[in-house]
């Protein structure tokens, strides 16, 4: 039998403009064309050679006229579009004026330290796409370098936005130094791990002076964003007194500890003015951490919470004084009645500095799904104005994400983020679903794996049932078999319509009588049968 | 080195009362219980003999007496508290006078065929818990009875409320012989499938005697609900023309062809009285199909599904009339912002019928991962008042699930539902979460384990990267490592604050001078560090 052969789909990287915007071509077996938005960066160089330095003749010239403040809301007040802004309004299909327009108010930030040449920026905030971190970094019970730049190539492959290095074990400025040198989106750490390390673990030890030697470390480095938790405050650390899950956040419970001990305030909070110093002149920015987020669905929205986050707006007022870039850190867990509440809330004391959360967990009785449990309050917290969504794999709260857990989460998250551009009317957003669909509709099976996230998987359950490469043209699918298929028979009453023409009209609706209906539609039906109704002959799966 | 052993919790199936409510019931080791809602129906019968029929003594009296409605809406509306009443109360922990109102007012519905006599009821309505239902069946493609028996009772295992078994083959009859035979949960249809089968799969020879033979047939076998696609009107056909995705309903697709072949109105709405004479009879609820859902994102709140959606509501009326239960079916692919208008005129045009749901998905780009793309779409439409979830398995437009699909489309499903029972405020919902995250924040890894929808899932993940006995009981995970763990850090904190007592107030709240706070302060360090502030030494986990 003759078994027709399945036609291919070419995908191709590209880079557009004099810029080099990244974009994914899809060439389609119908032959249209589709861009997809694409992080994973340049492909084939060798990790040890690191990536190509895109940004140095864009900060080269900086340095050279003796600039001192680098950030790009400094540039955007002072009413300079920089070529980072203008690569990412070319990625989102928007104007650059309006782009800096958001950096300037604080709307927006572009994460692109000026020691890190290797990036290609990526805008964040509300009137931009929904972005996805991924989170990598080994911990002291496992996990070595080569697995942490691995987990980054294998992150930005599935779409994380930016990577967040959690390292907290031995060699964690080497590991850096990997990443970022390998490192296409921008990179975010939290400084406090490794000043702990630096006073050997000892919490009490800690202190400004070494805390200010290790973000200047890793600013030097190129790290674009830090996590610092200096909105836990003395005096709201006993509001978590009474919570089920007390303070989640590894900082958070860190600044806690230390302030319980001292009895001091925090000192992130006290010496803010020295941190920021060292933001500017390297452009790092801020994702002022939560460390007060609630664990557990009975914390959530609680006064601990709250006022964590009305002190991270008064933070954001003195940032922005020196025109570092800000963006909130914000839970958790919380169920979805009390999710718009966060980010009102969090818009209004934080003067609309982006928000970025993580998920929020919806619930709590999931362990092993909370990729899922997260990805619902992640989509709906994206579409109240969440300009970023920290990921959570299946592995959370039970151990370290292996490879699956970070690709499942990465792809939980995009669907979380896509379907927020979507319900935000984000331009363009849509196409790329109806492309998808129509596709479905037509039968274009590998159209429709090559749209979707995760092509191989779709591939690979289609073929669970019907391996056949005829059954990639087939005009049905294993769910329903070819006699049930609702895409034929509809397709088979479509056709129907345009043999009728256009006198199927919508009876009754119209002011005709039942009578009148009834011969019409008795008039149809002659002229339908005459025009030949046969049932459909599915292709031969075999 | 002496590892402690890890303490476990006990798991047992009980019966609750007379009517013998079902439950799990959690011991967990710290001799605390909790009972989880059960689906899973009486355990280790052999599947020839079918379950015990738990019915027979309540529905026999009925018989005895010669009523000719069976359905309970009849009785609560005549006043009468059923046994099937009785037992839905005690199992949502709600009022039987309140069920009995509520399915009297058809807010709420008890699918129960007088003949299911292995059935445990449940209630479907928005202010019960909400539900999830799993379709299983066979198609013209592949599998067996056997198949499907082990799906159902792999489906209620992973909690489905309701199954629908969608076989379209062979054996049809045969097959939902056997599924109901085992069946705990109520057990749905599409008739409409089998009488294609009995005109020998030629849509065109459908009509009104062959349908009222398949159902009376299958009603009589004890089916509890059947999705009638009596809203897809001729005249609203041609509003699907323009669509993406066209009509991707089997039912719906099936009845376009019939009305466009004979251009005549759609049998099962010209004839609806004759069918809601045997739904009575045997008390099978109606689930008004939706056969004009959307099924792409671009298709979503178009003329032709609301167009149906207002038919459904007029026959909703009709079957009230004989009171006959109802419920509506929904979509299908929404994105988020049009979710709630989905359910606002739905209850408005279907005056509080219960709404039932299919995800929707809210993005069409993720084949493959449609259990997520459609479990956010159904914890958004489950908390805006949606009684019942249909899941979405990851092969949906792909393929036909197989056992993993059930049980991860399963698990979505269930996170779906509960996440909305928690938004709704459903009376405890909240204690389950409270009682996993209290077992976590305490280090209880077997509670946390048993707690969850998963336990094997959870203690697999746990044991990936630390499986010996004494992590178990360990005061860390393999996510942050002993050193760096919130939750100890946390507990660190909340006994620092034990041991100074109430002193720590929340200075600059009260009135307080910051020379007083100061003050204060270096009074509470001092009284701390002579109380010993030792770091955390954690157990060794090897």
């Amino acid at each position: 039998m003759n078994t027709p052969s399945s036609p291919l789909v070419t995908r191709r990287r590209i880079q557009v403009g004099e810029l080099g915007i990244p974009f994914i071509e899809l060439t389609l077996t119908n032959g249209e064309t589709f861009h997809l938005y694409d992080t994973a960066g340049p492909q084939g160089h060798d990790p040890r050679d690191g990536l190509p330095k895109r940004r140095q003749d864009w900060v080269q010239p900086r340095i050279d006229r003796g600039d001192t403040n680098f950030s790009q809301m400094h540039y955007a007040r002072k009413g300079l579009i920089t070529e980072e802004m203008q690569f990412v309004a070319a990625r989102e299909g928007m104007e650059a004026e309006f782009v800096r327009a958001e950096v300037a108010a604080g709307r927006a930030i572009i994460p692109a330290n000026k020691n890190h040449l290797e990036l290609e920026p990526t805008i964040i905030g509300k009137a931009f796409k929904v972005k996805v971190n991924s989170n990598i970094g080994n911990s002291a019970i496992s996990s070595s370098i080569d697995d942490e730049v691995e987990k980054l190539q294998w992150s930005v492959k599935w779409g994380a936005d930016t990577v967040m290095d959690l390292s907290t074990g031995k060699n964690i400025h080497e590991t850096r130094e990997w990443i970022l040198r390998n490192s296409p989106v921008p990179i975010g750490t939290v400084p406090l791990y490794q000043a702990l390390e630096k006073v050997g673990g000892v919490v009490e030890d800690l202190n400004i002076d070494v805390y200010l030697q290790t973000i200047r470390e890793q600013a030097e480095q190129g790290v674009d964003y830090f996590t610092v938790h200096a909105g836990v405050l003395l005096r709201a650390i006993p509001l978590t007194r009474d919570r089920v899950c007390g303070i989640v956040s590894r900082g958070g419970s860190i600044m806690a500890k230390w302030c319980m001990h001292h009895h001091k305030e925090n000192f992130l909070y006290e010496h803010f003015d020295r941190i920021l110093e060292v933001m500017k002149e390297y452009d790092v920015s801020f994702s002022l951490g939560d460390g007060l987020r609630p664990g557990a669905i009975a914390d959530a929205n609680d006064d601990a919470q709250f006022f964590e986050l009305r002190i991270l707006g008064e933070l954001t007022t003195r940032a922005w004084e020196h025109d570092v870039q800000v963006m909130i850190e914000g839970p958790g867990h919380v169920p979805m009645h009390k999710i718009k509440e966060n980010v009102d809330l969090q818009q209004e004391v934080c003067h609309e500095a982006p928000f970025y959360t993580l998920g929020p967990l919806t619930t709590d009785i999931a362990p092993g799904y909370d990729h899922i449990t997260s990805a619902i309050g992640a989509a709906i917290i994206g579409m109240y104005g969440t300009a970023m969504l920290c990921y959570v794999t299946p592995k959370e709260h039970l151990g370290l994400p292996d490879k699956h857990d970070v690709k499942e989460g990465m792809i939980a998250y995009r669907i979380a983020a896509h379907a927020a551009d979507l319900a935000k009317g984000h331009p363009g957003a849509q196409q790329w679903d109806d492309m998808l669909s129509k596709a479905r509709f037509e039968f274009r099976w590998e159209d429709q794996f090559e749209l979707g996230l995760d092509p191989e998987t779709a591939r690979e359950y289609h073929d669970a049932t019907l391996p056949q490469a005829g059954a990639k043209v087939a005009h049905f699918c294993s769910m329903c078999g070819p006699a049930f298929c609702a895409y034929k028979l509809s397709q088979d009453v479509n056709e129907m319509a345009d043999k009728l023409g256009d006198v199927v009209s919508i009876g009754g609706a119209d002011g005709m009588s039942t009578d009148e209906i009834r011969a019409g539609l008795d008039e149809m039906a002659e002229r339908f049968k005459a025009g030949g109704s046969e049932i459909y002959v599915p292709v031969d799966p075999s």
